[in-house]
């Protein structure tokens, strides 16, 4: 199609996140529909979920993918009026260079949930070393939330993509897949905590606060939240679920389960309430009101948002990630 | 020593990297010789060798582990002169930072090396794909060069340690883990590369151009260049090797080499040179002696010290790391 409208000289830009070689493929395709002069680039964009209009206009880098020097002139033109580093690569490195930014970002939090895990043990706080480590500039304060580790749409997919193409040809990636083993891990940890204080799971309510893999969004992609829910359902306890937003159906969920329309409402006869997502409204939950719903004590706070002495005196025993 | 020699209420500030809980452990030796007060912190240093004394006055953070609000006061005037954030925290967080933070950072370069290997199968350019990564602030360009990975005398006790503290614990880190992988496959990669090109390796010289761990040190110590050596030696080949000032007994080699006085000397008649130490003087060597003196083409620049095409214009079958 692209080759049929041309009528002159022309830059292919793929902004999106593609297999590598895909700028080559597109090229070659839109050869065979046309003799005029063209270049096809790489040129991913680098926006998170919700902030997208703001990153755009302000990138901390443009990445134009393109062995035309012709090509690498008309972007940068395009660019000019970004003030950041525009550094031209090959195609290949340019698609490749958007795979590991999301692997590293995601790698990065799976080291501070393995941490996070370390700490449990061992009597340290994971908030505190997060702060320690993050002070130095070769690492960075940002990505060492522990916590429940990455989902949605992009870290899941990307992560993914450059381990299976590092099968693809040959050479497994253990950095990369040790982050996808992390992150199962400390989704599962949870239920495995939960099983630590309440035995065998069977028949036992629990209630999950939060289904979006995130606060502030509807998705329920690769969300934490949806496989804790799922595991606990596997060991069959009855699960009772709130989100302020995200609505999940049993055909997605796999078993039935009990969407409540607050929070309190979820916690209604539970043994063991859990906060999955990080919604602010669950920070001013009234404690004194889902304690007294609640059939059991046990205050699960997977995201680390409440503050611990608040919670226990409610008479709670509260539990969260990194930390005794 | 120390509970004998008290003559009124010290802090004893441990600034080492030790286990976790050696805090304590010291506590309760000094309590068994004084009932004076006391208290014992762990204020662990972050130094990089040979930058000690720059590092010590101008550190970006300050841990102050302790639960004592009186050691936290006097360590806190102790370093008042010191313009860096100072943090508080229990002692075992404080133990761990520090094996976090060197565990991090091993992370992060053995994460670009396999992101380095992945491009030379695919065509793309690690320094491109580093320099990409590298300017999103969340990540950050330091420890991103793809080479052999980490080596000496800190970070590969230190990620063992920390390993070993959570198989200790029953609880294994698979990303620090693969951390460690990967530096092994980063170093046993050159020599299946070497093979690669010159078939088995038995009976066949190859020079080494570089001993220590890093440059500006005799530092031998877990070092990648000694690692490349010690594989090559196991499959047979004849190793020459030269390093402007670290010297490897054959025993601590394990086998027989040639320890030349020059790198032309160490690349006599060898088939292939492999340049495994970053030494400012290997940035200028004479190529066209050094291809002279050899008797095979290849340069193997596993330090990415050189440019491409000079080594290529003298003829050369030039490799590197992270690029084709």
């Amino acid at each position: 199609m692209i080759g049929r409208a041309m009528d002159g000289y022309v830059v292919v830009v793929d902004k999106s996140t593609v297999p590598i070689g895909t700028t080559e493929r597109v090229a070659s395709i839109i050869k065979q529909k046309t003799s005029l002069p063209f270049d096809v680039a790489s040129n991913p964009e680098f926006l998170r979920e919700g902030r997208a209009i703001f990153d755009f206009l302000h990138p901390s880098r443009i990445i134009l993918g393109s062995d035309s020097p012709r090509a690498i002139e008309a972007m940068q033109k395009m660019y000019a009026h970004l003030d950041c580093p525009k550094i031209a690569m090959n195609p290949r490195s340019a698609e490749l260079t958007k795979y590991a930014a999301n692997a590293f970002l995601a790698t990065k939090i799976s080291f501070i949930n393995e941490i996070a895990h370390l700490c449990e043990v061992i009597d340290a706080d994971v908030d505190m070393v997060a702060e320690g480590i993050g002070l130095d500039p070769r690492i960075g304060k940002q990505f060492l939330k522990a916590g429940l580790g990455w989902g949605g749409s992009c870290f899941p997919k990307d992560v993914w993509a450059l381990s299976k193409l590092g099968e693809s040809v040959s050479l497994p990636l253990p950095v990369v897949n040790a982050a996808i083993t992390t992150n199962r891990s400390s989704r599962l940890r949870i239920v495995d905590r939960l099983s630590g204080v309440l035995g065998d799971l069977a028949g036992k309510t629990v209630a999950i606060l939060g289904l979006a893999f995130k606060d502030d969004t509807d998705d329920t992609r690769e969300s934490p939240a949806i496989d804790i829910a799922r595991e606990l359902g596997r060991r069959g306890a009855i699960v009772r679920a709130y989100d302020p937003v995200a609505r999940v159906t049993f055909e997605q969920m796999g078993f039935e389960f009990v969407q409540a329309s607050d929070p309190y409402e979820a916690a209604r006869s539970a043994l063991a309430t859990v906060l999955a997502t990080e919604w602010d409204e669950f920070r001013t939950l009234d404690l004194s009101r889902l304690k007294i719903v609640m059939a059991g004590e046990v205050l699960m706070d997977a995201r680390n948002l409440l503050k611990p002495d608040e919670v226990r005196a409610q008479g709670f025993k509260y539990m969260c990630v990194g930390k005794k």
